[in-house]
């Protein structure tokens, strides 16, 4: 058997405890599978004597987790440090500027600078290159890049869409289960260890949207946009939102939603970007896509409607990504990390939603008096928006902020977002509301 | 760029056309990711003069087909001919044999000829090995041979099941949704190109056990047992099971399952290979699996249960991975066709079912008489099964065989299988059945 593929491991976290640990259970089969051992060399991570239930004692210990791209007993880096900048991208940039492999988890760095990495991956050992692979910063341990950027090679994409974010899905799944509201079920997530203690980046779309980004890139042969993604979160939405929905026959979920629409003036398409909850019909496959588990659809010319799902984090699912992606270092070059050389990708501009043409649910929280109903209504008219089912809920919502609080929900026809936005800047500015209105879109 | 990756195509049926498309459609997308063009020197099919609506001038035309083996212009041979033997084999073996890579859909070739061929491919060019790829002989447009191969590499895999043949799938859900009978619907199927004008390969189970002991030797790194899979259709499913399932909250799905269970003499794991209509929970992932659709779940020891979906057949989906595997190749060296040598796989004994524990849905169709009951009570009572609930249709099923039968059926208790046997074989001699008892598992 060949020489063991020899790693360095950043980040002993949940995570990286997870990796030493497969390693260790599987890692016979994984050296007949890879046609090597991968043996770690060497690892780091903040704190020494942390007791991690694993023995660190066959492998080095480096204090200063730079120094891991500089050692000699080290093939490739693992970072599972995480932050999108700081330590983690000194040690990516360092470890690829080595000429050493890069394996990472970490979402938000190569959201915001994998582009730059890959640039550096693809220039490194006299241009002949270093693996960069991401496999686990997106959908946990379904292998989702390996099925866009190689089982879907073949196909020009039209649309790549998904569950990305575990808590979210968690959260509205279990309220849709239990009729209970928002707060109350991020603290029921908390406590059992679905959602951080803080739990921002998560339900307000962020950790989605570094996802999105990535998996964008990937299907549309594009340079990653992060700063483009149109993100909403999950906070506003209420019990009786899901209720509605249900009523209708949908149920909430936040999708990630990518596209190419329209031109720019030089020809190339528009990239469209959106993280948001959406309606999703209840006999779509992702109406079925409950608690913590993650799935995205890509739909091809060729290959149509493909769909990968599974566990979208977790130390167990995490590391089986990471580990995959270093299987594959193991048995060759796995080629550029966008499959294309960085670049060759095309720079897309970010699509103007304006002209997108959705059925929308909105819902206005406002103040129980006489007349709330015409004003909504004659905004709707004014701006074009034809309404297709209205329900006024007479009785206050329980709980709610405002007792003398009604809500409004409207689902529209078909029409361009444009007119949508533009109703609600009619709107603007009405004191009946208690909130601002809540828009979300049917899943097409 | 680098030279083109040159391509002989053997069969210009609805696949082969279907990937002179793609090519046609997708070559500078797919040039692009590949590194390198897909090019086709030649191609060779039955009828040379046949209008398949493709221009097949820019190639070069055979009219023997195992003279594509031999062409100093072709780097790759694609088997699109079908057929487990005969002219598919002696071109897959002549081309292996020659030092070319071989992509093919053929799943009964490598079904049944699959080691061998894996052998040959590994030790051509001088032992240095050629590509041998067949993502497409497994549920069509599905990454699923890459998912486990590549994507849950790092894991040790408890079970690989799902819905492996389209076909069946149409039929069973379509007989859901209408109520209406097998028969009917399969000519409807028949009419509408779900199905074949002969059914037989489909509807008994022989295509779907090709596909699951393909993807038993890879996710369980066995070496292919193609004549150990326990088959059984869908023929004998009437519209009554359906809609008895239905009130048990299940629905009927044709299954493939494959997992290790139990010990040879030698301490390795036995293979269990079934293909069966199983009774699947409502609130299962491939209970929503409607209409051609395929779906295959793994479930491994750190990724957890991963589902692959999409269209199973038809000429985008299996042209989209046919070119999966080409692009692969394109990319460099995809390794041993099964990821570990041939040689090293293990020839994993057959599971004897028998202990297996499993809750039983039997169906019995019985003359309408006294005593009947009383009869199966007394041989599941002995055999030692034990009955969860029981349904007796009294009046006759409507267009039943015969006026005068009524349709008995069960659900028991978890137990294992060896006892429901024994309970059927108590009752063998039965002059009471007017069919043989219809056994389908619960899906656990």
């Amino acid at each position: 058997m060949a020489a063991p593929l020899r790693i360095a491991l950043a980040g002993l976290g949940t995570v990286g405890a997870g990796v030493i640990r497969l390693l260790g259970a599987n890692g016979a089969l994984i050296a007949r599978r890879a046609g090597r051992p991968l043996a770690i060399s060497a690892v780091c991570a903040r704190d020494r004597g942390k007791d991690r239930g694993i023995d660190l004692s066959p492998f080095a210990w480096e204090d200063d987790m730079t120094l891991l791209a500089g050692r000699d007993d080290v093939d490739v880096v693992v970072e599972l440090v995480g932050g999108a900048d700081g330590p983690a991208l000194a040690l990516a940039r360092r470890t690829l500027g080595a000429g050493k492999g890069l394996v990472t988890a970490n979402k938000a760095m190569v959201a915001h600078h994998g582009m730059e990495l890959a640039g550096v991956a693809e220039a490194a050992n006299g241009g002949r290159g270093v693996p960069f692979l991401f496999e686990a910063a997106v959908a946990g341990g379904i292998p989702v890049i390996k099925g866009l950027r190689e089982g879907a090679a073949a196909n020009s994409l039209s649309r790549i869409y998904g569950i990305l974010n575990g808590t979210c899905n968690y959260i509205l799944s279990t309220m849709e289960d239990t009729g209970r509201d928002f707060a109350a079920v991020l603290a029921e997530a908390q406590a059992l260890g679905f959602a951080e203690a803080d739990p921002a980046f998560d339900i307000e779309g962020t950790d989605a949207a570094h996802k999105l980004a990535i998996l964008a890139a990937i299907g549309f042969d594009a340079g990653i946009r992060f700063d483009a993604v149109e993100v909403a979160g999950i906070a506003r939405i209420r019990a009786a939102d899901i209720a509605q929905a249900a009523a209708l026959g949908y149920v909430i979920r936040l999708i990630g939603l990518a596209d190419c629409e329209g031109r720019d003036e030089r020809g190339r398409p528009r990239l469209f970007q959106r993280v948001q909850p959406y309606l999703v019909p209840r006999d779509h496959p992702l109406a079925a896509v409950d608690g913590p588990t993650n799935a995205v659809v890509a739909e091809g010319d060729f290959c149509g409607r493909l769909l990968f799902q599974g566990a979208g984090a977790g130390d167990g699912p995490t590391a089986s990504a990471v580990v995959a992606d270093l299987i594959d270092i193991a048995r060759g070059d796995p080629g550029p990390p966008f499959s294309i050389p960085v670049a060759e990708l095309e720079p897309l501009a970010p699509a103007d939603p304006g002209e997108r043409r959705n059925r929308a649910y909105i819902r206005f929280a406002v103040a129980d008096r006489p007349g709330v109903l015409a004003e909504i209504s004659a905004a709707m008219r004014d701006a074009g928006v034809s309404i297709e089912s209205l329900i006024q809920q007479g009785r206050p919502e329980e709980g709610g902020p405002q007792a003398a609080e009604v809500l409004v929900a409207m689902v529209t026809h078909e029409g361009p977002e444009r007119a949508v936005t533009h109703a609600l800047e009619l709107l603007g500015g009405s004191a009946s509301f208690t909130e601002p209105p809540l828009v979300m879109r049917l899943l097409g």
